[in-house]
């Protein structure tokens, strides 16, 4: 029996998955993750993509299907507006691509929204009305749930938490502004201020030196978080910062929204307890004492997009 | 023929304010605003208010009635918590009251959401499907409709605009946080910031200082307002500052939500075109360059909370 198959896609900026359930099912029967290809575009991404999920459907065919893609997506037009990692997604229309496909219904959103999506269906979120969910690794997104819905915003772009300004006198972020959540916390960043203090402080952060071989260029953002774990204080204060505007960011965020609770995936935030607890208290702190939340882990893990995938697409079956 | 009696009520700190009109009317039939007793509590302003409803009606029933009311309310519990101006209001069943009083459904709510919904229905956000509408004046209050409705937050607190922290290195506000918006925005801190400049720095200010007749103790925003519309440069700078917070902490709800409009009402926005040329600048630096929004005074002023109580009380009957 394979008449009520989803099919859930995740077209990541360095990895990709596809998997296969029943519908109402919360195992996958076929669940696949591949490398994105070295020079990638958004042709050998679709190509990739669509050859892994016929494999997982094996000549079955899907009811319906749900797809998360990591950039900018019109979600009401179905299209995605281009990709800051790999060229040629400029208004590729993915929905009706994917749809004429696998002749299903099918939806498609950001990754960060469908994220949000799979949290409150699945995960962290599951029976709350509201909720902010935000993924910190590379870059930092976010994403809302408002009143058992996706809040997009007038043009598809709400959720901008990477981008809100937590110090105006901050350092110039990529986007051009100053002192945004981003540039404090993602994890490019964290390793970039991390060797800027290395090369300013040549007798501090030891244990971090000695892990990337003492070339600093190489350190990594994970890097800075093991070796924050192992007690290099250098280390730890470059950690901090991110903490600091994770937790200012989200304050302001809450005072806003006044969301039941606050939901944090992508790998930065595994950075361990003291990581949390700055975060947690800064969030504290920035916010009004009379608002009530919870800032917790990302239950789904790197697999919210995908489960928020299968929540959309058990969507289109019921809208 | 008042088969169809709207009644609006409006509590405010200052002043309160009622309306009679029939269902789908936009001319008021009977509307008064009186000025809240010097010594007023609970008792004494439900007293105001339900003998100035009575006498608008002049004997006629209600058959909807719509509250707005200046502090926290839950709004789903139809009570007030409490007042930050007025002793006596906690855990007022206001709902209740109101209806029980006048025998009509009744729906409450605070005045910064109320306002929000008078202008989607009536105002500057007719038609839009998403706004931010804000208050600055003694203080800074916020409310947001997204997707026709309002959004009230988990706790019935969302839209705390006025503390969100656009400085974290700021002065400390009477919330106890560094930096907030109303810190730096709302009248009263933009009388204080001028009368301290003017202490600090004898040479300026001559304008402002000869309309307060050289009683410095006794400047208020709007004196601050006046004089800087008549070009004294002391009298700008404080209000420059408000201007300034207003559009970093935009531009960052904006970034967070994307509103299709922000609606500014309240006196210290009558502050000239300047000081709005400031505010729209820094929102625009703010959020991020993709995004589209429009920032505009409230079409109906101070009346934006009664006429939200129309648009509460109309929907009591439709519900």
């Amino acid at each position: 029996m394979n008449s009520e198959l989803m099919l859930a896609l995740d077209f990541g900026g360095t990895k990709h998955s596809a998997g296969v359930l029943a519908r109402g099912e919360r195992v996958w029967r076929a669940h696949q993750r591949v490398a994105a290809g070295a020079n990638a575009d958004a042709q050998s991404d679709l190509s990739t993509v669509l050859t892994l999920a016929r494999a997982l459907l094996d000549g079955a065919q899907p009811k319906a299907i749900g797809v998360s893609f990591g950039g900018p997506v019109d979600a009401r037009a179905g299209s995605v507006r281009l990709s800051h990692h790999v060229r040629g997604w400029e208004n590729i229309p993915l929905r009706e691509l994917v749809a004429r496909e696998f002749g299903a219904p099918a939806a498609v959103d950001n990754d960060a929204n469908v994220g949000a999506w799979g949290e409150y269906h699945f995960g962290a979120g599951k029976g709350l009305d509201s909720l902010l969910y935000m993924t910190v690794s590379t870059g930092v997104g976010g994403g809302w749930v408002l009143g058992g819905k996706i809040w997009r915003g007038a043009d598809n772009l709400a959720g901008e938490i990477g981008h809100v300004v937590v110090d105006p006198h901050g350092p110039v972020c990529l986007c051009g502004k100053r002192g945004c959540v981003e540039r404090f916390a993602s994890g490019p960043y964290i390793a970039r201020r991390a060797r800027e203090w290395l090369q300013e402080q040549p007798t501090r952060g030891p244990l971090l030196r000695t892990m990337a071989n003492q070339q600093i260029e190489h350190i990594t953002a994970q890097m800075v978080s093991a070796a924050a774990a192992e007690g290099d204080e250098l280390a730890w204060d470059a950690l901090h910062v991110a903490a600091w505007a994770l937790g200012v960011g989200i304050g302001n965020a809450v005072n806003l929204m006044n969301p039941a609770r606050v939901i944090l995936g992508g790998g930065v935030t595994k950075s361990g307890e003291r990581f949390w607890s700055v975060l947690r208290r800064m969030a504290r702190e920035t916010a009004l004492p009379q608002l009530q939340f919870e800032i917790v882990p990302a239950a789904l893990g790197d697999d919210a997009p995908l489960w928020g995938a299968v929540a959309l697409a058990e969507a289109c079956l019921t809208a």
